[in-house]
């Protein structure tokens, strides 16, 4: 990685990397989710294009979605570690700056004792979530010097940044991780963030005073305080102009972390590659991201995730149509219904241009991209394969 | 490897790692010794694992036995080095301290002149041996306030420890590798380990006395002058029990060293497996040994080798009858006949578990497990494999 800057020389290609989250699988009667799935147009496409398989971060070890996503960014993803809080703010499309402390927050039900009944508030909507969040923020605006700013999620997740001077993130989660416990408080980790801990807690109880008649969502659970990392954004480490196409908060958050521009899209996958057409002229590096195949793994659903699998494949054509100078279709990290969550499994990675060696391998799936023609790489090393395909590296020494 | 212990996450399940010792080959006629023997049992199981090569170091690098088995067993093997002294101390049961300088001895005959006529003094038997090992430690006890201890080892191999204060193993070997010539002095390699030259010459002198109306065994061969290294002990490092089954002092003395349980066992392979029957609900790890393989690779016995990994595929139900969470059947380094030493070769590995791809390989060998969906490995990678086979592991990072 440390010579890639000396060799970057931007050209006009366009790179568009499709990343379908929680791709890869485990087997159920002997055949994987991608395996079992009809699936003619990646199979078609593979045959004219290298394979391989790509691990995520290193053999065993399972990634979160920021770690993923940054290695597939070209970004060393032990070196660059972004939490949870900030990720959740970028996400809902707050505008974080480095005196911010962020902090994911769910609603969530305690019982009259203070106990939690249900760290998810029964999974209340983002309707409700929106109304919940429009509530805390009409009286809680600022504790102290401190400004507090309340932005919903999907579902029961909200993200909270408290902007003011001397805010640290050395601070413990209140969520408790299992039901039946009480939430914690807030202490401060270090004696930097003795002033975050009370600005925090002061909040906690100003929510649980504003949420007290809420038949569900009757208190809120922190997890993840998080600041700004330092980040080289895309543009500027590979030279390319980057934009995100993505409809879940977390993965525009990452984008933007990284410096891409996060396009205005709808909520289907034929609203995304619309984006996709729309603004191709505008930007030389699309990332496009596929939610829905993970959630099926992670809710254990092997023939739901069958089923997405084949309803990406009908969309491909269109992808192709956009003629991109190179394509790449992987994903952040394998989500095998078997396991109902993320694994460290190896993804599919295919990887089609005018300058790939075809890999006359006539199916798409976790077998036959074992034995593709790029082996099995490590996702920090996609970006400067897709950099090279689309002729954007010089040669390195004389 | 630096965030592994981040996100270690201990359970219940049991994993087995069964060593070949010196398993992958080189081809006669065509086939190498593991596709020349008839496995059935190992065939059928790799069509249910997950395959893989293995590279003990890296390519190109043939590792002795202590850098191949600290690398399996998850250690860098680069920073962490063991003489090979130590490791004949502790296979012996030896209980070695920081104060401690080891030393690996071979009894050897010389003639009138002082050369040496066989550097294993005819390959002595291992009671021979302790006759020999008691004669010595009757008369020498101490040097100067030296502390030496003899203990017998395997047919012409004895280890001996000084303890004392002030020692220091920067001491060159005084074997001379080749018949026909004289043991060398011990010379003192640094000004810290003039002591340890001054006793060590002294022990010399005084064991040749005692030996000189030996007819085979009348002087002593010293190689490997080492002393005790800094190793978390694995039980620490990964969250596990660690158990070690092996038949020969030096594997168990390596298993020590990561401070593994060395279990009672005898002396054939089917004594080890009813030992890890034994104490298979004790411990969550274990390693079993199979040393006499890399023996016939030794001898250059491709025919001996091939029998013996039909007589290993013989005894593999019983492994599996006893239901791991996680089994990988893998080895140190290669012992090609051809070569009748260790190799850099890669080694076929197997992982077979209910979170593995399923290889649909029909077979296990060299060839095949170079297409295995695990790729090319470093040995240290696969430790975190079992782990997270055995989900061990929890996700890293949000």
């Amino acid at each position: 990685m440390e010579i890639l800057s000396s060799i970057i020389e931007p050209n006009d290609s366009k790179i568009l990397l499709v990343v379908i989250d929680g791709l890869g699988g485990l087997p159920k009667n002997g055949r994987t989710e991608l395996e079992t799935a009809r699936t003619p147009n990646l199979d078609r496409l593979a045959k004219e294009s290298s394979l391989g398989l790509v691990i995520p971060i290193s053999p065993g070890v399972t990634p979160g979605s920021a770690p993923a996503h940054l290695a597939l960014f070209g970004y060393d993803p032990i070196q660059t570690q972004i939490g949870r809080g900030l990720l959740e703010a970028l996400g809902v499309g707050l505008d974080v700056t480095p005196k911010d402390l962020c902090v994911r927050a769910n609603f969530a039900t305690i019982d009259e004792n203070g106990y939690v009944l249900d760290r998810r508030a029964g999974r209340i909507t983002t309707e409700e979530n929106k109304r919940l969040c429009a509530k805390l923020a009409k009286t809680i605006k600022y504790i102290e010097d401190v400004e507090v700013i309340i932005r919903p999620g999907k579902e029961h997740r909200c993200a909270i940044m408290f902007r003011g001077e001397g805010l640290v993130a050395e601070l413990n989660d209140t969520d408790p991780q299992h039901e039946g416990k009480k939430p914690l408080e807030v202490n401060a980790l270090t004696a930097r963030s003795a002033k975050s801990a009370k600005i925090v807690n002061a909040f906690l109880r100003w929510a649980k005073n504003i949420l007290a008649d809420e038949p569900k969502a009757n208190f809120i659970l922190l997890r993840g305080f998080a600041q700004y990392p330092q980040i080289e954004p895309m543009g500027e480490r590979f030279k390319i102009r980057p934009a995100c196409i993505a409809t879940y908060p977390m993965y525009k958050g990452i984008a933007k972390l990284v410096g891409m521009a996060v396009l205005p899209t709808g909520d289907t996958w034929d609203d995304e590659i619309k984006t996709l057409a729309q603004y191709q002229a505008d930007y030389d590096f699309f990332y496009l991201h596929f939610k829905e195949v993970d959630k099926m793994g992670e809710d254990g659903n092997f023939e739901g995730k069958v089923k997405l699998l084949e309803d990406f494949d009908k969309e491909l054509p269109k992808i192709l149509e956009l003629n991109f100078s190179v394509l790449c279709i992987t994903s952040d990290h394998s989500t095998p219904a078997l396991l109902k969550s993320h694994s460290w499994h190896p993804n599919p990675l295919l990887l089609f241009s005018r300058t790939c060696r075809a890999s006359k391998i006539k199916e798409f799936n976790e077998r036959t991209c074992a034995y593709g023609g790029l082996g099995i790489l490590k996702a920090t090393e996609v970006m400067p394969l897709l950099l090279a395909s689309a002729l954007k590296l010089k040669k390195f020494g004389p």
